[in-house]
This record gives structure tokens, C-alpha cells and sequence, in this order.
């Protein structure tokens, strides 16, 4: 394991220790992992940031794309420390101007994604970033909207995933999950 | 004019450059002023962080709270910057555990925001932060809640002002809006 990898993997405990368990959140029988409290220390929220940038070393970006509205508490500042622009990919309806939209698949029905129409130069190479991989249908949503604007996906990355779904079988860029395997279906 | 007021309303003319007139948006008549190409580029991002941050120079913050979901595109940044912890307030339903819960009057009907319960030790030093001041009802929700936490508001932060609205009525602590005047109703 090289250094990266150690220190990474050594955040990656501190953080775990970080979470909230919060049962049957948002409905019964679901044992929510609350990452809330990372942000509000500030010592655990720059170690998630480092942790990002760790990862990414070596590697040029030029924008991190950001899911409404978890994926906004970090990607901002994660872009700031990889000397990148913030993109925000929102909900229908939210965003100002022309916009790009694309539909998926939720666990429950369906949603849609926008973007801004201008907002990524053809060939500019982009870090998606959620709280969380679930299903996958909002992160492939993202990807398929910056593959509009034809910029270039390199990277996907979360705090949390839920292995269970196989969210990542659906994305067809690499992803990393800071904190993996760390929610699962309460025992009873 | 001290060095430092100087420096903010440089700054301040600078972002001003960054926004985007989007007419007619979110309804009719609105021109509305997008400030997501602020985040989009590195520089502008970094100015509007500095600038908030030398308005509060010498001033102890321990938690930024920001209103969901624009607030939270600056405030986590501004939290880091400043050596605070980042609190999100979010719409009903959002926040995982314990929530406290305040309704508040909107231009048209009501709404209520929620902030945990547990997150604001007693008598710490709080600055709220949102995109825009318009009717201040979200911000005045806000500050109910820290109070019932029992934290303090020393200041309330945002980007742009619906002057016309006198949002800042609303509110007993003090209000800097870093590009002031900036919206207004259509001519026409």
C-alpha cells in the first residue's frame, strides 16, 4: 500500500467515526448513515477534503460537478482545492437560464437532472461528486449532462455508497468512495 | 474609507462583473441575478470567500449556518476559512434525527425550515449566510433557530439584496450584503 493509499485509508477511519446512525431515516427499516457531523468540525471536514484531493493528485481538473443539494456541502470546496471551477447540477425548474435536462430512473419512480448550457468549455475534464452512491441514477444523470456539453467525465467520487444497489455498475467512469460500505439495511 | 472596506468594494465590483441577468426567471417580470458563474471560475470564488471573510476580520465565529440549498454553495468554504464548523438549516424532512422546527412567512404562503437539534453548543458564535436577502423570512427562520439552540448571531451574510423588499427589518443582528442593490423588477 503506498503512502497515499495509507493516509487516505487512515482518514478514511476517522471520518467513519464521524457518522450519525440515525434509524429508520428518511422511511422504516432504513439505518441512515448522517455524515452532517463532518461539516460541522472543522478538523473532520478538511480531513474529507485532503482526502479527495489525495486521491486525485496528480491528476488535472478543471471542474467538479456538484448534486443538488449534499453534493454542494463539499464539492465547492473541493474544487477550490484543486484550483477548479463548481458546477451545480439541480433539480427541474431550479437552475437560471438555458439549461440542459436529462430523466432517470429513481428507486421510486422517475426524476430529472439540468444543467447550465454553457457552463462547460468542449473537452474540459470533470470530477462528479454526491454524498452519496445509491442506485446511481442521479451520478449517471451528471455524467450524461457534462457528456452533452461534451466535457470529459475522469472521475466520480462519494462519501458513502450503498454496495448492495451496484449504483457504479450503471457509471462508466471510475468512481471512489471515501467511506465505503457503510449503510445497510437494518437486521430487523 | 479604511484599507479594508476598500479592498471589499473592489472586490465587490469585481463579482459584480461575474453575474448573469436571466430575465423572467423563476417567474415573469423578475430579471433575476445568476451568481453561479461566481463558482464556476476559481478566482471569482476565492474573491467572494476573501471578502466575507475580511468583513468579519477579528470577529470569533465558531459555526456557519447556511440556508439550504444556495447558502450552501459559500458557506462550508466561508466555515474552513474562518476555522468554523459548517450547520446546514434544510426545508422539512431533510435533516436526519432530532430537528427543531420553525415556520416563516414567504412572499406567497408559508414554509418552515428545520436545523438538528443537537448541533450549536450553547452561547457559540454564529453567522448565517444565503445567497440572497428578499423578503428575510428564510433568514429570520434561521436565527429563531440557533436562538432556540442557544447559540448567538453576531451577523448575517449575503451575496445579493432585495433592497426594495426590506428583508433586513426582519432581522435584530447586523446584515452585510456584499454586492448590494443588485435585483430589481423589470422595466417593462
Amino acid at each position: 500500500m503506498s503512502s497515499k493509499e495509507s493516509d487516505i485509508r487512515e482518514i478514511s477511519g476517522i471520518l467513519k467515526g464521524c457518522l450519525r446512525q440515525v434509524p429508520n431515516f428518511p422511511k422504516k427499516g432504513i439505518l441512515f448513515e448522517d455524515f452532517l457531523p463532518i461539516f460541522a468540525n472543522l478538523d473532520s471536514f478538511r480531513l474529507l477534503v485532503k482526502a479527495f484531493k489525495l486521491y486525485l493528485e496528480g491528476q488535472k481538473v478543471d471542474y467538479v460537478v456538484g448534486l443538488e443539494s449534499r453534493g454542494f456541502l463539499f464539492g465547492p470546496t473541493l474544487a477550490l482545492e484543486l484550483n477548479a471551477g463548481f458546477i451545480p447540477v439541480r433539480k427541474p425548474g431550479k437552475l437560471p437560464g438555458k439549461v440542459l435536462s436529462v430523466d432517470f430512473e429513481k428507486e421510486y419512480g422517475k426524476d430529472s437532472f439540468e444543467i447550465q448550457a454553457d457552463v462547460i468549455p468542449r473537452g474540459a475534464k470533470v470530477v462528479i461528486v454526491d454524498d452519496i452512491l445509491a442506485t446511481g441514477g442521479s451520478a449517471w444523470a451528471a455524467e450524461q449532462l457534462v457528456n452533452k456539453l461534451e466535457g470529459e467525465v475522469i472521475q466520480f467520487l462519494f462519501v458513502m455508497e450503498l454496495d448492495f444497489l451496484e449504483g457504479r455498475k450503471k457509471l462508466s467512469k471510475p468512481v471512489f468512495t471515501l467511506l465505503s460500505g457503510q449503510q445497510e439495511a437494518l437486521k430487523n
